[in-house]
C-alpha cells in the first residue's frame, strides 16, 4: 500500500476551512462525493424554513412582502452570489430553473446581435443547454446552431457569428474551458457570450468580468447547497444590462409591477431578468445555505480542491491499479474543476456498490463514475476511506452482486 | 343597525366545510381576507418541510430523487390539482412561475395554428399575461395582438385568429368570463382557447374540458395555499398534447432525461411542460397544501363562496351606506368569483386601516378595496366582524390619521 505523505489527518488538521464542516449536517458513516450535484444541507436550513412558514407566511400574510422583503430575495439572494462571481452587488438576480434562466439570457444575447443569428455551442455541452437552444430555434427559424469542439480553430467557427454559449465545466470529465480566451475569440468575431456556471460557481476562483463574459448563469443546488431544485442566478454585464430585453416579461421585472399598466416597461438594472412571483421558501433556503460564504476565501477554495482531488487520483491510481478504471478528468489540476471522473465498462454497478457501502458518488451514462468534492465539507479523511471503499469493491468483487445490476431512473 | 337573517352563528353551525379551518394556522386576532392574493397556511406544511429538508434532503441526500419520488412530484402534484380543474390525472404539470407557464402553452398553442399567428385577449387582462405576449411578440415579430372587450362581438374579433387568450376571473373585480360562449366561439373561429385560472381555481366549481378549453395555466399560491410564490399549475386538452411541443424544452421534459443525448425528444403526455430541475422545497409545500382538497366537494366550496360573497355586499352596503363606496363587482353571484370589490377614492388608506385593525384585504390601483373569501378558512362570523371594522373605520374617519397615507411597494 502507497502510503501518502502527509496524511489525511494531518492535512484535516491544517485546512482552514476544516471548520466549515460543522455547518453542515451530514449523515452518520457516509463520505458524500456528490455535492456537484445536490449540495448537503447546512445547518441554519431548517430553522430558517420554520420561521419563514410559521412566522412569515403564517402570523405574517401577505404583510411579509414587505415585512420580510420577500419581494427583493431575488436580488438579496443574487448579491450573495455576485462575490462567488467576482462581480458587483446589485448585478445578480435568482429564479427559476436554470434551463429557464438560460433561456433568458440566450434570447436576450440574440436580440442585441441583430441579424447576426447564429449561435456557436459544443455538442458535448450539457444536454439541457443544447435542448433550450433547440427551443429557441422553434421559435426563430432563421436561427442557425454550429458546432465546435478543440479539434478546429474557435476563431473559424465564431466567424459571422451572434453568440458563443459555453459551458464552463464539463458536466462528465470536469474540465474547464479557458473562459478568458474563448470570450477574446468571440469578442474578436463580434460574438457576445453566455456562460453556463452550474459546475464551477463555489468550488472555482471566477472573475467572470475580468474574463470577458458577457451573460452568466447557473445553479443554486450544487455547489451553493441552496437545496433540491433551488433556483438558479443570472448575471449580465453592466456595460449591456440597460440595453437588454429578455423574452419572459413579467409583472416582477416591470418596472412599476404594481402600476398595473398594459405595456411592459422594463425595471432598471438585473431585476428586469425576473418573470413571475418566485417561489419564497426555495429562495429562502438557498439564502440561508449562502450566508456561510461571507467569510470564505475563493482562493483556498480553490486550493483545497485542487489538493483533494488530486489526492483522489493519486490514490484511486495506486490503490485500484489493474481493475480497468481510465481517468477521463485532466490531470493537470488548473484545468479541472470540483469533480473527478472515472471510466469503467461496469461503472454502474461500481457505483452502486459504493453508495451501498456509504460512499456516494453517481454514475452518469455511459460508463461514467463521478466523484464530486465540495471543499465545505469534504475532508481529506473522507477521500482516504473513499479510496480503501473504492479498492475494497474492486479487489473483492463485490460490484457483480445481482443488487447491484439494475437501473434506476435517476441516481 | 340592520340584523341579517340567519345570523353568522347559525351559518357557521351548519357550514359543511366549517372543520377545514381547523387545518389552517390563523393568526389570532386577524379576519384573513386576502387568501385571493397568498393563501393561509395549512398546519402540516411545517412539519412536511422539515421532514423534506432534515430527512430526505439532510440524511438521503441525492438518494431522495428516487426514494422520496422528487423527480415525478411535478406530476404528482399535478394530481391533487386535477379534481379542481374537473379534468384527470396524469393531464396537469406543476412547476415554475404563472407566467412561465402561461409562456409554455401560449407559444406552444401559436405553434399549432400554423400562419394563424393572431392572439385575442383583453386589454384589462392580468398585466403580467399581457408583459408575457409581448415579450413572445419580441421573438416572433409577425404576431398580431388584437382586443376584446365586451362592447364587440367575440366572434367579430376572433375572425382569423389563432389563440384567445382570457384570464377567467377578472383580479380586480372578481368578474367571470363565461367560459363555455367564449370558447365555443373561439372554435367556432378556428381559435385555440387559452386560460388563466388563477383566480378561479380552489373557489369556482370548474370542468375545463367540457367547457372548452384547449390550455390552461394557474397559479399556486391562492385558493390552492401552496405558500408564497407556490409553483403554477399547466394543463393541456388531452386531445392535442402529443401533437404540442413548447418552447423551454428542458431535460426533464425529455424523454430519456438520463440517457443526455444532444437531441430534445419530448417525454409522453404533459410531462414535456416540464422545463429543468423543479424546487423541491416549494413544490413540497403545494403538495402537503393540496391534501385537503382530497375530501371536499366542488359545489359546496362554490355555494359557501356565493353566501359568503353576497353576505359581504348585503352587509357593507347596509352598513356603509353614504361613505362612497361603489361595488364593482358583479351583483349577480353567478358571474362573481371569490372575491367583493369596492371603489372609493381613499380606497388606499382606508384599507391600511382595515389591516391595521386585523381586517386584511389589499388594495389595487387605482382606487380597488379587494376582499377575498377562501371557503375553506373564512367564517360567516369574520364577515360580520370585517364589515362591523370596516363601518367603523367609515363612520369614525379613522382612515384619515396620517399613519396610513403613504403608499408601501406591496401590499
Amino acid at each position: 500500500m502507497t502510503q501518502p505523505t502527509p496524511s489525511a489527518a494531518e492535512l484535516d488538521a491544517r485546512d482552514p476551512l476544516a471548520a466549515l464542516r460543522e455547518r453542515f449536517s451530514l449523515p452518520a458513516g457516509v463520505v458524500y462525493l456528490d455535492g456537484n450535484s445536490l449540495g448537503a444541507l447546512p445547518i441554519g436550513v431548517h430553522d430558517r424554513l420554520a420561521n419563514v412558514i410559521d412566522q412569515q407566511w403564517g402570523e405574517r400574510l401577505i404583510r411579509s412582502w414587505n415585512e420580510s422583503d420577500w419581494y427583493n430575495l431575488p436580488l438579496s439572494v443574487g448579491d450573495r452570489i455576485a462575490p462567488l462571481l467576482g462581480v458587483g452587488k446589485g448585478e445578480v438576480v435568482v429564479g427559476e430553473s436554470t434551463s429557464v434562466s438560460l433561456f433568458r439570457v440566450l434570447a436576450a444575447a440574440l436580440r442585441l446581435r441583430g441579424d447576426r443569428q447564429v449561435v456557436v455551442t459544443e455538442r458535448e455541452n450539457f444536454p439541457t443547454d443544447l435542448y433550450i437552444l433547440d427551443g429557441l430555434r422553434q421559435l426563430l427559424p432563421s436561427l442557425e446552431v454550429r458546432f465546435w469542439d478543440e479539434s478546429v480553430s474557435a476563431a473559424a467557427v465564431l466567424d459571422g457569428a451572434g453568440v458563443l454559449m459555453l459551458t464552463h465545466v464539463d458536466y462528465r470529465t470536469g474540465r474547464i474551458r479557458d473562459m478568458r480566451e474563448l470570450s477574446a475569440a468571440a469578442r474578436a468575431a463580434g460574438a457576445l457570450t453566455v456562460w453556463d456556471l452550474s459546475h464551477s460557481t463555489g468550488v472555482l476562483e471566477l472573475d467572470i468580468a475580468r474574463d470577458g463574459a458577457d451573460f452568466a448563469i447557473g445553479c443554486g443546488y450544487k455547489y451553493l447547497n441552496g437545496g433540491p431544485g433551488a433556483p438558479s442566478y443570472t448575471w449580465v454585464a453592466p456595460a449591456l444590462i440597460e440595453q437588454v430585453r429578455q423574452p419572459l416579461e413579467g409583472w416582477l421585472g416591470h418596472k412599476s409591477p404594481f402600476a398595473f399598466v398594459p405595456e411592459y416597461e422594463p425595471a432598471p438594472g438585473i431585476r428586469r431578468f425576473i418573470t413571475g412571483t418566485q417561489q419564497v421558501l426555495s429562495l429562502a433556503a438557498l439564502d440561508e445555505s449562502l450566508k456561510m460564504w461571507e467569510r470564505v476565501s475563493m482562493s483556498e477554495i480553490r486550493r483545497k480542491s485542487m489538493a483533494q482531488t488530486s489526492r483522489f487520483i493519486e490514490r484511486v491510481e495506486a490503490e485500484c491499479k489493474g481493475y480497468g478504471l481510465t481517468l477521463i478528468s485532466p490531470r493537470e489540476g488548473q484545468l479541472r474543476g470540483g469533480q473527478v471522473s472515472f471510466a469503467h465498462e461496469s461503472g454502474y454497478p461500481i457505483m452502486q456498490a459504493l453508495i451501498s457501502r456509504g460512499v456516494i458518488g453517481d454514475f452518469r451514462t455511459p460508463n461514467i463514475l463521478r466523484f464530486g468534492f465540495s471543499p465545505l465539507y469534504v475532508s481529506f479523511a473522507d477521500i482516504d476511506r473513499a479510496v480503501a471503499t473504492f479498492a475494497e469493491i474492486l479487489r473483492t468483487d463485490a460490484w457483480r452482486a445481482p443488487e447491484f445490476a439494475s437501473k434506476q431512473t435517476v441516481t
